[in-house]
């Protein structure tokens, strides 16, 4: 795990992010396609430990398996030669119209069988390149009109989907954790698996759960408006933080894949503190890489390119400094206590108290003072504040 | 369950709807408070079938034991002379100030156990009622500053509630299931359990998590711009639906808790199709009332209370009959086929066939006509002009 | 004006409405390119009255002089043989990277002077097809980050950019009027002029903002969580409604383009009612065309592009239906004296009475039964009770 | 105006923000009263220069005139002693029940006049304590139903009821602006004048609007998810930009009137660097008070009331002075050039061209390099990162 104090952060990329040419709903591309393994060198240049693609992103759909050959062994001569780690592969299932209503959720059978191959493919692409982790985000998984499927039998096709990649993994003897990526929305109207929340429940009804967590993206749950640091606590209690990308966005909108911090800063600063220092009584801590899911904006050149991919490296390190002083701070540890941080860490029941004690324990309700209980200060504001000056200060 | 072709429909009304006084964020009452008993009455004027409320609704807060016994026996007198059901008993955990913190993940240890303690009291009071079902609405568990709770431990403390519940439910030996209801926010920033999918995924996790399910709220999912219909299927899915609290919400913004229809109508019929008519392949159904959780408008007087109440039940019913006639349409059948809604029930690999025969089949991979595929035409626009001319035909 | 009650609505429809391919943000074309002559007929078939388009939906951007007279030769003649009117010509200042920060506000001077030609040449074009709205949707017209423009500069140029365009139209003696289409964000993180207010209050400042004013979208403005109909009755009550683009949205989330009434329905009928049938009290009608813009769901092929293009007709006829039917009803009527529709239409003061006489009546104030008259009931849930009762019943 | 080097700023408070006892729309108060001459001078003490309250603040709604002369003279007299600036008065129209439909666009005519004459007499309390700023927020002006309500008779009643009160202010001679405060939605489903834009452009359309402007406040803007720094920069270029509410807002929800900086802190930074910096290029400024409209959170007691007050003008001054270093670091004057920040400033006729003019020029179309054009890079990422240095760093 990366030690935020030294600073040696695990970062890695998507290839497709530096790669992105501009082309969105409404234009065309603004920056010319890059050589992937020039990506890979460009990005250990920069100070990237590890990178990760689609294979559509090195691999065109549709190549003949030695064009499929000479490309994939581009990029792995440059990881092999700059050092840096291919940490995850993951399979494209949104891009080619065959998938335009979804891969393993599809209407048509025929198409969901070919997605399937196409994912066990990538599978065994993911073993043999060492990655340990195989990430699949279902953007074309979901409905824009409520009646256009049956949808049990979609939560049924998506299950026996997973459950048969998991079950291949297992059977191969593959070293890989399966990563779900939630998005809210976009490009379909609704899709399946729409929060952080939605994917751990589906988890939790498959037969080979165990090796099926998340990759929660920053951007995705903010969509929903949701709390990107309350999921990704979530997800750990769950045991279920496999994988993350982090980037940025601006309120409830289309998806914005901002630079990390350029987006909600403060909380930014606590999803960091949250990956680099823990929780503040203890408990499951995420051990996989700083992975940057983001764009570089269309109106930038090979230039911006290159200066926002360094940006999401340099602003997730200030705010682990920032956040690892914060947490040194006596008076912020001070104020944790003021406000009951540690205290919500105590179970609510005594050790070794039974219900049945609770119940006969008059001071718990008979003779609890509530109004003197209700004018507890919590001190959450000023809590808040001590953040905000070790972030800004 | 509800026969929608003889509009025989178990509706149900929480006393706290048509007892809105119209206090809110901004201003005083509007209208006098409703003597529950009343209510019970007027609702059973109107056609409903049942009710419920919380603890607070019928007993204020701080109430000695005589009168909560008066006031108790009232409303159940009323109950029993209507032949109405009382079918679900919920907490009152947010209203007075020792909950702003929370109950059961309050930062106060002394608040959680006054908090486990009332709701204890409660599941005693839903038995002796005969109610089946126990709803926890956990609207001020949450925060507004991210800093303010350690996420695992409000987890911790969260499931340590609802695990001492259930289990007290079980040793009791009480006919009850837990329903939580999520919420994405208000009046806190963030809410603990902020969607059906996050509910889900902390019932997978508690000990005694067979007796908690769902309570789902169609407004509290549109706040964070999700599909209510995809969310209810998810949770039938999972086996959870357990409760439901039916109102309308106009796009994301603050709780309005208008009448069922009065937000998102298209929305609301694909909602009453799904629980009047069940999956089109088949699958679980929901069983339990039609219960609405709605706010007449501050605007109204009690002849608007009234009127709103109707207008639920009303609504309903019309989406209801409307639905059985597009399910019964064999030109939505026909188009249902050629959406492949049916195609979606066959699993993916075919009776028998393992991964190794899927992987061997050429014909779903390296024979599959990618392009003649990407060209199917899945009719989902005209499949859901169908619809819609169903509903306002 | 469109007549409701006999069904002879102006339809029009924007040619890269139908003519979009399928290409998004995350996925390739799933349907061939459609010839805009062709499209021009298969609307006619259809029974559409007009069509309208941007420059680059005819005439691919960069061609030369020769073969844009021929491919707008084309759309004329099918024009002509088929008697649809040319309503709307409008410039696409977005898909071409020149555009990447924008057009007339774009920090690149040599592009705003090129934008302005292109717009300009699109004038002339408009002038010649006999067109009387010109269109002006600034989509680039915007950024990602406060910092990246001088905000004010940018009112600047946007306003000197409109100015010049008006000025020529006078100049050259055109019969044409131009019309703004806001719109909050996507593809630029937030877009200049976002809503229908902002637009009206930049027009408000022009020098030549009579012949200046709206085309509001309806997901653009729900984009916004905003009223589409509230927003139309503004920019009628300025004087302003010169074109509509009339599609569907489901919540705030990305552009979905969805058919006319496939988003919120119970808005839909409430913008048909003010569109046919005006306002209850009387005042300013919209007199332009019914105009779609809208994407068939990529979903689709070339069957569900015209399925789909009716589909907008067909929804709009049926609740031009219903919504004439609502205003008829005796009950409707009596409902809306009761709810004070009509009563907010009498002036605050009386008339010929001054403030002073105001002051000096003790009854608006000193005697005003202030308990009295918060206990009106207005009905409004009644009232949009009957709304949706002649919706669906 | 506030020189933000000398961080001599002039901050203000609203008495209802600290005065909050914490209700709301779920919950009863969870602090006391505070005595408003007590708050001011505990503003006095935080060292704020100046405040401003509602009439119900200071008087409750219903107290007879010998009342409301001592608890005004208590006001008053606190700010004598204290030397703090009554800087705004403005009018609570939203409160009692009277006003559930709303003050000035009621459909109650009565309610109306009696709305009106409550707003003249706050003018003229406003005169009498020497503020300049009159506020107006039609937190009631609106609707749930779109049939509720005559539009277009609604803006006119709105146009009415405040040319009435500029023409009183003007009649009698007080030196006093009226600011308008626009909001979207809460409590109303949908509140008139909804956004910054549609309050510019009502105010365009009213006789005596020359003394009409906008009071925006940040999380209103937000709410719609809308850029507050973009939305002053079009109320100054109008012209308008007369007073504003500074606070925070976490995506779009509910109103969380959050400390200022406690929602979205790199917008946070930009709307200082406007406020206290001006646009790179000059042009207009705002000149008022830094006034601040947030609420304390439920959780704290007085305690927290009063760090949270301070929190505010604490993380103002912080960032007026690290926008001040922004500005002044030549880094970043040479990316706001290579970015065309101060391009954007030239006109794009030059000085003395005619539209003919720039027709003629060939190097402005027909001979314009399109692509090399397209290959700008704007540095807009590179840009907003040293903002966000400058702000963390």
């Amino acid at each position: 795990m990366a030690d935020a104090t030294e600073q040696n952060i695990n970062f890695s990329f998507g290839l497709w992010t530096v790669g992105w040419t501009g082309q969105d709903q409404f234009g065309g591309a603004s920056r010319p396609h890059l050589d992937p393994a020039e990506s890979v060198r460009k990005l250990a240049d920069l100070g990237a430990w590890g990178f990760t693609f689609h294979d559509d992103d090195v691999v065109p759909f549709g190549s003949d398996d030695a064009t499929r050959e000479q490309l994939l062994g581009e990029v792995k001569k440059a990881a092999d030669e700059t050092g840096l780690t291919i940490e995850m592969v993951t399979t494209n299932l949104f891009s080619h119209p065959v998938f335009k209503d979804g891969g393993l959720t599809s209407n048509d059978r025929g198409v969901r069988r070919y997605a399937l191959r196409k994912v066990l493919r990538n599978v065994d692409l993911t073993a043999s390149l060492g990655a340990k982790t195989f990430v699949m985000w279902g953007g074309r998984e979901g409905t824009e009109y409520d009646g256009a499927k049956d949808l049990h039998s979609a939560h049924e096709r998506y299950a026996e989907g997973l459950d048969l990649t998991a079950a291949y993994i297992k059977d191969q003897g593959y070293d890989i954790k399966i990563a779900l990526e939630p998005k809210p929305n976009e490009p379909r109207g609704d899709i399946f698996l729409p929060t952080i929340g939605h994917a751990l429940a589906l988890i939790a009804q498959l037969e080979h759960g165990d090796i099926v967590g998340l990759n929660p993206e920053t951007g995705h749950e903010q969509m929903a408006g949701l709390n990107y640091t309350h999921g990704l606590a979530q997800a750990l209690w769950a045991g279920k933080l496999f994988h993350i990308d982090l980037n940025g966005q601006r309120s409830i909108k289309f998806d914005q894949d901002l630079v990390f911090g350029h987006g909600d800063l403060l909380s930014a600063f606590f999803t960091v503190d949250l990956i680099e220092n823990g929780f503040p009584n203890g408990g499951p801590r995420y051990e996989g890489p700083r992975h940057f899911d983001y764009k570089p904006s269309r109106t930038e050149n090979e230039v911006g390119v290159w200066d926002s991919a360094k940006a999401n490296m340099e602003t997730y390190s200030m705010l682990a400094r920032k956040s690892a002083e914060y947490r040194a701070d006596p008076e912020v540890q001070a104020a944790f206590k003021h406000s009951g941080v540690f205290e919500l860490g105590e179970s609510t029941l005594g050790a070794g108290e039974s219900v049945a004690d609770l119940l006969a324990d008059r001071s718990a309700y008979e003779e609890f003072d509530v109004e003197a209980a209700a004018e507890r200060d919590f001190g959450f504001v000023r809590l808040n504040q001590l953040a905000l000056k070790h972030l800004i200060g």
